[in-house]
């Protein structure tokens, strides 16, 4: 089962929780899912203490709360260390937990992440006492010193957040993989169930999927779709994937049995 | 609920049962799999109708009735159109099924098809009554044309068999899905849940896998994955997927939120 | 060199006629190419040698013979053998050429070639003394036996016509060249010179560009560009290409010479 | 004409010294390649300044200047940014250049670079008064970090050094590219002159090239086509390339013409 810093998950798809049209639909994505770790943005958490009627329309506490599903606060926004480590302790204070998936990307086009603040704030984090997910670029360098600073899981991206490709990052994932002592999640860019599979195929300990899944025009099918394909592909590397080669191998030689047919005809 | 002439399947995994240790083994991965269809070479059969200590060690048939699964003979080994032909009217008569799934591949090393020759096999094949599911090359042209000629299902391939490389042929896949108003059945180079996750997504009706599941250390567990995977990629495909783009759009924008921060600051 | 039916090519680019906006620039095009091949289709034959005006302002003989570019005259819209027979038979005749690609392609959308048609009239029109290259899907076994007929060259596509897709069907391809003993050209797809590198790199003998360079915003300058690209990748492939791997090689540690640094710090 | 800090370089192509067999070798190599940019490990500078022998069997200065080409040297095999600082100053010294191509990798198996100590490394040898071209990741963000701090040009990577793997990190490619104010160069992975076409056709400045040449079984060849692939991509990229589709235009239909053969008939 997967475990990170401590706490198992028999689920490896995290869910998103941003762009779901209301609480209700985000309750029943996350059950259809059977997801056990949903992050949320901590600009919705402010929304819901200051403003009662928005927080109603906002409130997507309660659904985790009633699903038992664990809470990955994000610092989704953050321009660098210094932002990503406030809004962490203010989520922590808030929240009640010291998790935190750490989001630093000063790009407003491609929202990709830095990696130099998130190592600056990383290290800071893990310091204070919080559990450490830190949201990167498939860099294979990076991921190995986030480990070496504390960090309890590294979440490389697939592809630039909500673009839906993939995993174009794939050869460095496997190095990433290689390497890691600890999980590693990949986030970003999984935009269908077979990535997914193809993410847990490669050896991934899980998987994070946000918009794929929300902007469906059948969400809840969609959740359900990419949990089965989370178990597959962790079913499938755990079996074991064939070799893939390129000369085929005759399953079934026909030879003697046309012989018969030709003594037939 | 896929409908080949005239009948249904809830799965819409097809499995071969070449490569199997023994007949047990098949019938484990046959259950795991779900499966309702499931090919079987001629050559077997004519061993075990003629040998029956052989037969023992290679009764396919006895699981397969035992499940319900419905038996597709193929006439994997033939060489052209007459070999074929004779082929599948022998398989008519031992096994007392019209059935039939045509291969023709003279080429003994990559047992890639011979699309004329399957042309030919199989408008005569349709001709004499037979229900006629063809493999051959992902050839937009020819589906149709075999379509045109009372060709019950297409079965284009997604690599050369056993080379477990996936859907190299995706863009004239989607050519023939799009064209078709036969099931389009993709078969051979499907080695990971994730290959056949992602033929569904495209829009394939079902999809054949047999040695990424025979050839893999825990085949019943691998079985499991591929049901799973091709449930996932139809339901993905139902629902309906999002579309891949490039630009990445901010799901949570922190502007005000650390406004806030600043103030406090 | 490349030699097709005894007939020696200097260049390894062919190109297309169409799409070009004049006579001159088709010569500018040509001349800048460095080819010795190039198709024509035979509508355009038609109509310049019916009717003075038009052939005025489409006559793309005259430059193709002032720079000695041998002519191959295509069957481009014929949709079926009948029609590709009768209307080499007809170039024959008005250009003094038994050369001829030979197309078919029924389907009006992604022109597609219909590989039954094309084995028809191809062993048909080498019966008739023709030298035929014809234009086929990247089938294996349909390549091997259009050269078992008595074809000079085989042309794969590499995507379809006009998609600048480049090399899908590059593992086909690979298999294709393994097995020829006539030479491939690559045919349809190529959209840039590095698709074009690529193809010589792989092994083919030749390749055939028309969009590109037709509906290029600058086709002299892009006709050049395809050439060198030509050029690069098969002097790549006869030099031999380096190995793909994963794992790097230090090409230069510096351990010593950092033993030093720390020394004299 | 590249421009990197001031200086012009007609050629896009540049060249690696490292594992050639001997200097004559490397000086027809780079008179083949065009190159006007070489770069040097300082590991081999350092043997070649303290033993009088081995500097004879080593010496890549004198065909260097022979030829013209400006001189890279680089920091590889540095393990941070103190040791590529130090390695840098004591090249300036040596070789009176101030130029330097910064590498840092700790990593002893894929080399990947950290993009951590070169960000630090490359802040403070542009406050030195160095002309910076740093190798790095694909990570877009670092790459407009260090155009910030005053870096020269980048150097990404399209895959692992050595990998021979082409443009893997294409789509990081294009985004960085897309962002730079100064040149981008990509470095690492390129094993094949399509490889280096593609990278000038997607808008990269210029490419670095070493093993794929200096390990080819004919190095000066390899090195021609290499140069020729970077002009057909350059010259590519600035005629414009048409656009990828999936749908065909025909490009000549037959109506009209087979009319006419049908009347003949």
């Amino acid at each position: 089962m997967l475990n990170i810093a401590g706490r198992e998950f028999a689920s490896r798809l995290f869910i998103g929780t941003g762009k779901f049209a209301h609480p209700e639909l985000l309750k029943n994505v996350a059950q259809a899912s059977g997801s056990q770790m949903a992050t949320m943005a901590l600009k919705r958490l402010h929304i819901s203490t200051e403003n009662t009627a928005a927080a109603n329309n906002d409130d997507i506490l309660t659904p985790l709360k009633q699903l038992n599903i664990h809470l990955l606060p994000n610092t989704s926004g953050a321009a660098n260390a210094k932002e990503a480590i406030y809004a962490a302790e203010l989520a922590r204070e808030a929240l009640q937990t010291n998790w935190v998936k750490l989001e630093i990307h000063p790009d407003p086009r491609y929202l990709m992440p830095d990696g130099n603040e998130t190592f600056i704030a990383a290290k800071k984090l893990c310091e204070l006492g919080f559990v450490v997910l830190p949201y990167v670029h498939a860099d294979p360098v990076l991921c190995k010193k986030l480990e070496e600073v504390g960090c309890a899981a590294v979440m490389p991206l697939g592809a630039p957040i909500g673009s839906n490709r993939g995993l174009l990052t794939e050869d460095f994932l496997r190095i990433i993989i290689e390497q890691a002592n600890i999980p590693v999640v990949v986030d970003a860019g999984i935009g269908a169930p077979s990535h997914a599979a193809y993410a847990m195929e490669l050896g991934a300990d899980a998987v994070l999927v946000n918009s794929a899944i929300a902007v469906s025009a059948k969400p809840v099918a969609m959740a359900k779709a990419f949990a089965q394909a989370v178990e597959a592909g962790r079913c499938a590397y755990e079996a074991g994937l064939a070799e893939v080669g390129m000369q085929a191998q005759a399953s079934s030689p026909l030879t003697e049995f046309l012989q018969q047919l030709n003594e037939v005809e």
